[in-house]
């Protein structure tokens, strides 16, 4: 298919790479030009405004958050110039509410739109890898599934209203902070009790938690090995911000993701905004007193 | 080998059917009679007196809590009066404080202590397929092993202290009851944002979530589904009280645990102590308003 | 002196009146006409746009929320062509950021801007006796005094930085809704052990929590009397929202704001968002099992 | 009259002195004999055991908590041997659960039971200036009453059954350490803005939060000045503790009191445990990165 991608950042790069090898012709637009010329070498066809790559049988986007879509996709003319009937699939992970004018305002210049938003790192793209989560009109998605297919593992539907993917993604990284944040205290009760973070750790993630989520993270916590980041902290608090106002607006209180972004700020706080989420952990020890006559932990300096 | 047996509850009667299985003699003793008839017809000898089990080759017991263990264990005599050499094997999940009176006890009176708690449900005990974690000094756990390997998947050590095995089963409960606060509050989330709770939780636990313990909650709390209950909330609630406990003991705040005690308390102010503890998605729901105009979930009433 | 206002609520007509009486002419303008009219027999001279308000030796605005300030303050022209010089006193209870944006809009145009939120509600308004938390360049604050004093008890400066004002008010309101959550878990405490709410409140606060500010929402929430509400609950979410935004823009986590925020979250699922905030009580009964069997509080009609 | 007083503290010490002064013959019984001495200087008699003490018109007894109640007047014989139709007034802080404990076995033995908790410090008891709550049968109130006159301010009736003044007490502390950690959080939240803690806690402790616990609590904030304490802070988690016991005993879950336990827990891991509990602002300052590049406060070290 003719294509445009938008948003060449590690992850948007690897999903590139991925469907101009499945033979896609992919016309590619980046902020800044450095990852615009590693996409060319993939084989990827660099245009100079966004408004190029949005055309053709259909373009992706994955940006960094509300910010950068606001700024990108809902620049003045950009969907209201597009041509009648293409489909737009948003990979980035954004707001409920985001999402929800997105959906409008592509319907409105009658574009398709497709929430399709992914969970994995970029090597998972690199990889080819993703799990997608993507909710949209059955015909828009239709369109874009072969895109989906060759850079993800699978693709799970969720409905026909956009929102509902963002929820769904909002969700699992909801689950994902909890269960760090859970492993981050079970740990430091463990330490402060004689018991060695990795031993309990290990024994906990082997004989009941077995999803390789928990296995990665407990790993990280263990070797109190932060950096370099696979998720970055703030990405992470940025994200539970996002369930947070989802919550708000229809009123749902949710005290597990309060304690999230109490722990995550607090990390902020001690300056691990560049570390992997799985940082909470040492928020954990801090409050448990076990940084005293310690040595900051090595995972402090970049590897 | 000869072996006595304390606690006949729906666990320690699965398990004591696998070691008559096994070959073991098994001597049981229970408090109230009808648990030792059935244990009886599986092969075990009743016996009159705990004094009775706790002989032989070693003594295992599963007695409910730390009350329990108190009433039964620490009645006076008991641990004095056995004999020298014996090993008592715990499989309970009490609290730490316990274990280390217990360890203190028993090695006072020359006996062996093995803290040898164990994750899975009584089907899992019948089945043989429990996990356990165990602690004590290597003889005395090289003693009880043979017997631990009959109704265990695996036995995962944890060091020469027993009061470890009870620090690594807390936190593996607490663990469990943040999975299921999370999924809780992620199927409020969806539900109030347009998205069905089966939809979501089918999708994180199959793209993200895979591990079992994931999977089996979200089931229960996609279909509102309580009773019978396969761990009650009160005992859940009894075993963050120990976690919380646990931490106070050391100084380590565990505000995560904070928020599971305070919405279990709450389940138990709308009278689902005898549920399934991943009735805490009824205290979710209930907080975002899921509740008026609507029956009470059909689970309320047992299945 | 000859003064502008913009806004008239509750609160700023009662302002208003005090401005006049004290001999004042006072330019008024408001986005609905109805305040208007009843301003104009106050002895206010109604002007017909923010511009012909944004005038004269100094301009007074209470406007409801950053939303209300954006669009009128902010709007493309007024800041920008009023008259140098023009000192500008925003009373409202506004963000700590937008509060910054402001400063620095009015320093850019050489008007003076001092931020001055109140604390009271709108009787004592009328009575002239809010305390006001003032913050600006002395020379505008000193312009500007004269008039906060016909309708305040006592200005308290906080300094020459304006945003300083907005977190001096906003940490006060966050004080108050701390306040009231414990009012309100110690009233249901104090119920579910056999003590009436009223007669603990009462001795409460006539022994030990002495200030009117406890006192009167003590009696509100023995009384359960909630409508009609003296500060709605929707605007102490709105207040509990600034203040967790006011601690993430500086990385310093607020859990009893958490505590805050979920609580008032929860009172809005139940329909309470036009009710004083001290219906969180009524958050606190639920969770306590306080609302089987029992009609809805009679507070939920307005008195 | 002629009465027993039981626990010579800081606080009982200076209430004999006020029942020794009123013309009462106190005979006094503590369990390490310094206090007694200096009770003797003052004018009263020791007496060898408790149950010297536990005789005559009345008896009073002040000890440091449950333990000690338990050890001292639950000790076999005390109560069971007491003279008919003694009354003996409890001016301690203990759990509701101890106080029906106390009542019951009181009755049992035809002794009057009055559970009269108070609110005020060492140098208030001297004073004579207690706030005490008073509950029992009114027979027995009446009998204690002129004592109790004699060392406070005023009495606060709650009803006959003597657990109702636990209750009160418990949340009267209750809301103290809300209003501590409020204070707390404010002060942190004003000095990351920019605004001293200083500066922010006066204005709203004289503007809206006049009661004196305010005040006194926002004095030490601002100086930081923890020691020496007034209230230390390991009795103020042991009386949240029990606060939150008696929550769940009724099952009524108060998440405000979950988060005092968690920052008095972490203020305890940083070795405060002997600070006043206003120490609760260095937990919210730590949290907030104010640490880091400081010294610690000064206070620190005893003054």
């Amino acid at each position: 298919m003719d294509i445009g991608f938008i948003g060449l950042g590690a992850m948007g790069t690897g999903i590139v790479g991925n469907l101009v090898r499945a033979g896609h012709n992919v016309r590619v637009w980046n902020r800044s030009p450095g990852p615009v010329e590693a996409a060319a070498k993939l084989g990827a066809h660099p245009v100079p405004t966004p408004r190029d790559a949005f055309a053709g049988d259909a373009v992706l986007s994955m940006l960094a958050d509300d910010a950068a879509v606001r700024a990108v996709i809902m620049a003045p003319g950009l969907v209201e110039q597009a041509p009648r009937g293409l489909v737009h699939a948003n990979l980035a992970t954004i707001s409920v509410a985001l999402t929800r004018e997105l959906e409008a305002l592509h319907e409105a210049h009658n574009l398709g739109y497709v929430a399709a938003p992914v969970f994995g790192r970029p090597e998972v793209a690199s990889a080819g890898q993703l799990q997608i989560v993507c909710a949209g009109q059955p015909d828009s998605v239709a369109r874009v599934e072969p895109l989906l297919d060759a850079f993800s593992r699978k693709t799970w539907p969720v409905g026909r209203e956009a929102h509902r993917a963002a929820v769904v993604k909002l969700a699992g990284n909801f689950l994902i902070a909890s269960a760090i944040e859970g492993l981050a205290e079970a740990a430091a009760l463990g330490e402060r009790n004689g018991v060695p973070a990795a031993a309990l750790l290990d024994v906990l993630t082997n004989a009941v938690f077995t999803a390789p989520v928990y296995q990665n993270y407990a790993k990280l916590i263990a070797e109190r090995r932060y950096m370099p980041a696979g998720f970055k902290l703030a990405l992470g608090l940025k994200d539970v911000r996002l369930v947070l106002a989802a919550g708000e607006a229809v009123a749902a209180p949710l005290p597990l993701a309060s304690v999230l972004r109490d722990s995550l700020l607090e990390a902020m706080a001690h300056g691990q905004s560049d570390h992997d989420w799985s940082a909470l952990a040492e928020v954990s020890r801090r409050r448990a007193g076990l940084w005293e006559g310690e040595s900051q932990p090595e995972s402090g300096t970049p590897a």
